[in-house]
């Protein structure tokens, strides 16, 4: 039996860890003006119809609309102009029969009145009057009280994601803080007797610890707070202990594990003594990234990550976010956008395995054409010149050039 | 002559403004670990070839490859083994002639070997023999110093935004701080009688400022330093008085109208009070964002954004963006990746004037699709329910449902 017909697929690998997380959000109320990243801890509701009063869309004349009927170029109505509504204010009088008041976009509508005629539409006469030279109907160029949000009305769900418009839509409430789900704190422990802090020498033999900084990146972006612990040797003993004080800590756990077989299986071994039910994926149907284990330890996550900075990262942006997102309390999985685009160059690729190649994707003549960066050695650096990455699916056995094929935008930004 | 033709289509005002703008990047150092989302201001080289030793990509038998020519499961080869390489230490040995040295993946390989057999390939004979069953190509599943990149190389170019992926490849260098741009201060003022900031009550009449705290949050997320001035009158002294004392405080300057004509008229002229040589754009070919300001003042970008929340945010993410990312020094406006939707419904629009709609893509039956929001009164929580906006061209008279459509996601985060 080939070897990734024992691997369990991608999707399937990270349902039987998320089915099995029960997840408590942790509510804190922060400024509203600070809050982009974050994630509604509550639903919010408006607190007052919007708009609030009813209001003008264009610059005119508020009137009443059955004075304006019949109106024309060639037999205007005359209405008597009775004063101008100053924005931000209470108009300070009602329009009668036969008359009309300058009014601004936005400005707040008499209540007797029913309609605007735009300013393009009329034409002064004298100081005080006005000719209307469309008829306008009721409603025309206005808007109601709460004929955009209703008082009570659900504008932002629980578990959304704080972006720039939803910061304008507090704001258009007078909400100036919001309760959010507290950063789940993501421990992350490097491994690997051949891996050194960048801030130390490196001897030969040696290589920087490149995944504890790209893994606090992405984990910063994710609205997670990234606690690094460090790099430690390929020794059960250190590693347990080191482990067993971070998921104390922690609310999950990452851990990266040595290059060689030997250090990916001494994490598997740790990982089932931090807590039960320990391991329950341990090998997932994917390049790169085979050696990835998921875990659940008395209910905190712990995902294992292959040591090949590539790898840790395509993996970390398939698991560890979609964790983060859920301990965040975002209901539905956020949404990543496909972009499909042609292939420039083929891809092969084991039928049966899912595979994920970085890629740059760019504009050209009108389409989208996206261009796959292979390398040797998995560096890092191929990942610092893709913007995208190509997946091929299980079922094909590589992408041919001229293809349109599926590309995910995670590691655009 | 309809209005539109006398209006300045979006790239060309974008062009207009930029064409003219004079950047100096200002350096600043910082750590790597919190430099995600700023700018390189100075190209980064390797100092370092990479790999900087060479590596085993297996787990498997450091060897002379001459020495497994003609080996097979039949007729293998016999390699004494005369130690293992440890991970993070240079070998304590030389490989002579039918010698062999256990290596494990990214282990640093003696001088005299040029191949590793995997293990899989491999059976040991007692304690200190190694069976080689397969030959080993010279060069096979080793990397080479300098492989990926040689001394010197320019891995990451000067104005480059850092991801995840560029953190770790800083940290895969041993470069814990970096040279990045100065975050641009930018100032924002909203004008408008109506407006109240959102910590005060209103009165009948009286909205909130949603833009002061929208676009604090898009120039936040832009890699920009947003400096809210507060919500100032229409009227032309004190908006002029407080626009100068902004203007030497920041780098560019944001100025939001009142919503009414007379207010966008004030802005222009106080603009033009700012420096030479002033307003370069006054009106663009778009909807929404028609009245939209694009200025120079002394070398200090100024823009003036219509007063409308939808608007301001739409123009904001059209305008104001790209010159964050000129000030920031990023040499080629920012890749914005085009998403094809199959539109839902049909979308009106008058030829000659470009429309962008705010939309929610989603996926479903294996495409994506798209489902434009319509709003009235153009309210933030028609941005608040869209993940994208639809570019309607210039020369389209609408876009009708089934058509496969244009969409840009930058409301999407």
């Amino acid at each position: 039996m080939p070897e990734f017909l024992k691997l369990i697929p991608v999707e399937q690998a990270l349902q039987i860890l998320l089915s099995q997380l029960y997840v408590k959000v942790i509510a804190e109320r922060i400024a509203t003006i600070n809050s982009r990243g974050r994630v509604t801890a509550e639903p919010i509701c408006t607190p007052l119809p919007l708009p609030s009063f009813p209001r003008s869309t264009v610059d005119g004349y508020a009137v009443r609309a059955e004075d304006t009927f019949g109106a024309s170029e060639s037999l205007p109505v005359y209405l008597r102009v009775i004063g101008e509504i100053l924005m931000g204010s209470s108009p300070g009088f009602n329009i009668n029969p036969g008359e009309a008041g300058l009014i601004h976009t936005g400005g707040m509508l008499p209540e007797t009145c029913n309609a605007v005629v735009m300013i393009e539409y009329t034409q002064p006469v004298g100081g005080e009057v006005v000719e209307i030279l469309r008829p306008v109907a009721v409603g025309e160029n206005i808007i109601k009280v709460g004929e955009d949000i209703r008082v009570g009305e659900e504008v932002i769900p629980q578990g959304t994601r704080i972006r720039p418009a939803e910061i304008g839509g507090l704001a258009a409430m007078g909400f100036v803080e919001l309760a959010v789900a507290k950063k789940p704190i993501i421990g992350i422990i490097s491994t690997g007797d051949e891996v050194v802090p960048p801030d130390r020498k490196i001897l030969p033999g040696q290589v920087w610890d490149i995944n504890s900084y790209s893994l606090s990146a992405l984990l910063d972006q994710a609205g997670a707070f990234p606690k690094r612990y460090g790099v430690f040797p390929d020794q059960e003993s250190i590693l347990e202990a080191v482990c067993l004080s971070a998921i104390d800590e922690c609310d999950a756990l990452i851990i990266t594990a040595g290059s060689s077989a030997s250090a990916r299986d001494l994490t598997a071994g740790v990982i089932n003594k931090l807590g039960s039910p320990g391991v329950l994926v341990h090998g997932v149907n994917i390049k790169p990234g085979k050696p990835t284990i998921l875990a659940l330890c008395n209910q905190k996550v712990v995902i294992g990550l292959p040591g090949n900075p590539v790898s840790a990262l395509v993996i970390a942006n398939l698991f560890v976010i979609p964790v983060v997102e859920a301990l965040l309390g975002m209901t539905n999985v956020a949404f990543h956008p496909k972009v499909i685009a042609r292939l420039l160059i083929n891809i092969p690729s084991l039928a049966g395995r899912e595979d994920w190649v970085p890629a740059k994707l760019i504009s050209s003549l009108g389409e989208m054409q996206v261009d796959p960066i292979f390398s040797k050695s998995n560096l890092i650096f191929s990942l610092v010149r893709a913007n995208c990455m190509i997946r091929v699916p299980a079922d094909a056995t590589g992408l041919s050039a001229g293809e349109l094929v599926e590309v995910h935008l995670f590691m655009l930004e």
